[in-house]
């Protein structure tokens, strides 16, 4: 069912984060042991802010743990926010327009849960993306059609609005079909300056999610590595499992909560509460 | 923008039409001579029937002309009934899902040609999908959608009406948006059993599109191929483009026509004329 | 580590025994319960015999359990023999030609396992490979290699002697090498007619292999299949690990041991002993 | 038969050479003119040095014209120093080990040409490599091979010198074995600070290859673009053809001669000998 990780901090080389560390996003896609699946190998992506015009996307079909690419990309990329994720699908097609980050503009997004009963409500939710927006559409899967609709809900002006409406709609959708447990929703956002985080599901028992605590967390994980050492405290990363064993370093982002990372690295934790439309 | 062959006869091996000839499918894949674009490199496919329930299907997005798959089953499947398709994007995604022949039930579909502005119309073709249809629907393409909408308007009780009731639609939507020459449609469809080409475009210059001439026409091509000289007069098979420099042996099909090619290989041509809603 | 499947008996659709089993290989390419690894995603292979000329092989860098087309084609190709192939790469590149299984006109070859420090000893195996055959290989895998040096050896006269032969060079390469557990190898080999299954490792301790013990263990798979049903005494079965869970309808082949199934499906178990040059 | 191109000036964004002018390496992959084929549609790579140890890689068995991962990593890496390749097979298998550049620690390798008869040849290049190098071929081409040994007669040391030492030997073998024409060859090669360019055929008919005549030519593809407008004198571009038509703007390479530019973008032409091992 996926699982993602986002940095947003100092400028660093994407495999410091993404490869080197124990129990790392790649191996997760591996042998995941809080997923909802051990194999998340239905492809993956890595989108990042840097160099060049909005944000860099690079999606393999491939599983992530076996893709010589993403090693070169990861270990020749430097960026001060990234998001990468690997995807275990729940039915629809393995192709590279339904792997993770989504693109529009300069905005990333990755889901890490599913729609329930998505082919039921999935032509409705479809007619409520603004026609603008529609014809962008390229893959076959709920994630995408999250974005879309957050985008049609104003996610580039009130990211954290624009999906407590996207999600309260998907909601209503599926209660007018009979729908119980209508989603799960592990979410990233970023739009190459700040960064939201969400966990929610309608059933309140969220696929997990967490921050790391401060700096000194990214410092023990990597004693050995100079360059960490030089983390500062408004640096954040922020995972669907800790990429390593490190009791203490985490916080849990709690269920129906929303984190916000300032473009200054200031974060704080709010509720997430779906709005009825 | 793509080129594609049907075989409708006695049963053979695939690769004796689609590999073997001199400009078969596969070479146009990488030279195709009266094509909108020589490089019809953007994936692929085959569909067949024979063994097994409901047609087989084979997509890919390698070139034709490069993939060591489709020259092992071409050479170790055999069949009465088959399409096959090489693609060259018009825009869309290089993804499996993208590449014909689609399937539904029993039926296949491949489409050469395209939808003009597809962007501006894709959105009111789409809601004009039937809503338990739609859930099928996995790939972004204007061919996929054509497939739909016409099994939405009953392809499979009587398909050349519903190919003139989906192009007439197509036709009436592009009007309403101020779009001119609204559609360039070479289309195969079959359910297993019967066969049906159409050549029709909205300017009334449309893409190529021949059937062989007779069971004589196929022979020619391969005097030495013991087995070919066993064709019969019911084997029938329609190309975007000859598969071999014979004249005389393809008949063009006519502008704004469809053949159809019943289970005993009869077969008649009559006027494809788009129906209004 | 790999995990493959063999069978030997009457014609039937590859997917009765490829994916519609309970524990099926494909199952296994994500869920292996007594390989090394739980999974063998870095791509998967299967061979068969029937119509065409020789084997026909179908190979992909794709996860087995999410291949479209696999599915298509095992529901779409009836055979009387076929092997297939799950991978796990021990550290070659995820490539077609690194997916077995491996051909040579008439004959196909699977295997599980590896040979040690294969880095070490690849260029002194490669060497020993008869130069009209070196040029054929394709691929960078110690699996590609034992079946060129078995080729070598003697493979298309007396598969059993070539392969002890063939196993016996690579112990004695490794020795000088002074490296220890030399090989590990389950390996299958057919020629369309007969199929051969060895379990062998240096250490005495192999890769899993099971034969089905006769036609009622296939029966009680599928209860409710009447074509099943009609499984004669003569059909084989070979797996690195039972498909379903019916105690007592399985064979362990034991350490060391190479199983034989002629073409009227009668077999026998052999010792099997490397043989020194 | 392959084209490819090489930047070695001040730091860029790799599109602005690679995409974005007119008949880009990108075109060719689709519409070569200069090539012995039109299309170079199996697999593309581009190496790059900047940020990160060594080279960065990215290979691909995707045509280059609708990669879409490639649009965006050229669009979003910077490189002072970069190589691309776009591949048309002469028979070998289209994977991505088998697409340039080849890379071994510091070293990035592009090819353009064949061995002649290189089944015939093969086996004896293969045993002339370093046993240590032997082991990280992955891939089954005559290029790979030629890098290999080239790395083995030196190239780290002498690069021309190793060059002409490696097709010294390639013709030497193919000599005898009765081969004429033994070789074409245009080569690029770099260690990260120096940038080589070959071009030699045995048979005195090489590949075409160019070099930018100075920053006019450069300037002049851009008029617009006022970043390349600060191009400096010492950047140089060589290309397998001009990427866009601008008579006096390019220099062809003679026959049988190398090019050499050095870390501060002097550069200087020396006639190229195989040497006689």
């Amino acid at each position: 069912m996926c699982r993602w990780m986002a940095w947003h901090g100092q400028s660093l080389l994407i495999d410091e984060l993404l490869l080197k560390p124990k129990h790392s996003l790649i191996d997760q896609s591996l042998h995941s042991t809080m997923g909802a699946e051990p194999t998340n190998g239905d492809g993956f992506g890595l989108g990042w802010y840097g160099t060049g015009d909005g944000p860099g996307l690079y999606r393999s079909i491939s599983p992530a743990w076996a893709d010589a690419n993403l090693r070169h990309l990861a270990g020749h990329i430097e960026s001060p926010l990234f998001l990468a994720h690997v995807r275990a699908t729940s039915g629809s097609a393995v192709q590279e327009t339904n792997c993770h980050p989504h693109l529009h503009g300069r905005w990333l997004f990755v889901h890490n849960g599913l729609i329930n009963a998505f082919p039921t409500v999935r032509r409705e939710l479809t007619l409520a993306v603004d026609p603008e927006l529609f014809t962008e559409i390229q893959g076959s899967t709920d994630s995408e059609l999250l974005f879309y609709l957050a985008l049609t809900n104003g996610l580039e002006d009130d990211p954290l609005t624009a999906l407590e409406r996207t999600i309260g709609f998907v909601e209503q959708a599926a209660a007018r079909h009979g729908i119980d447990r209508a989603i799960q929703a592990s979410i990233g956002v970023s739009d190459g300056e700040r960064l939201w985080a969400v966990r929610y599901s309608s059933e309140g028992n969220s696929r997990t999610l967490f921050a790391s605590a401060d700096a000194h967390a990214i410092k023990q994980l990597h004693p050995e590595n100079p360059r960490l050492q030089l983390l500062r405290d408004e640096d954040r990363l922020v995972v669907s499992e800790p990429i390593a064993d490190l009791p203490g370093a985490w916080h849990e982002i709690p269920e129906a909560t929303a984190l916000t990372v300032l473009a200054d690295g200031s974060h704080e934790l709010r509720p997430f509460r779906p709005l009825a439309s």
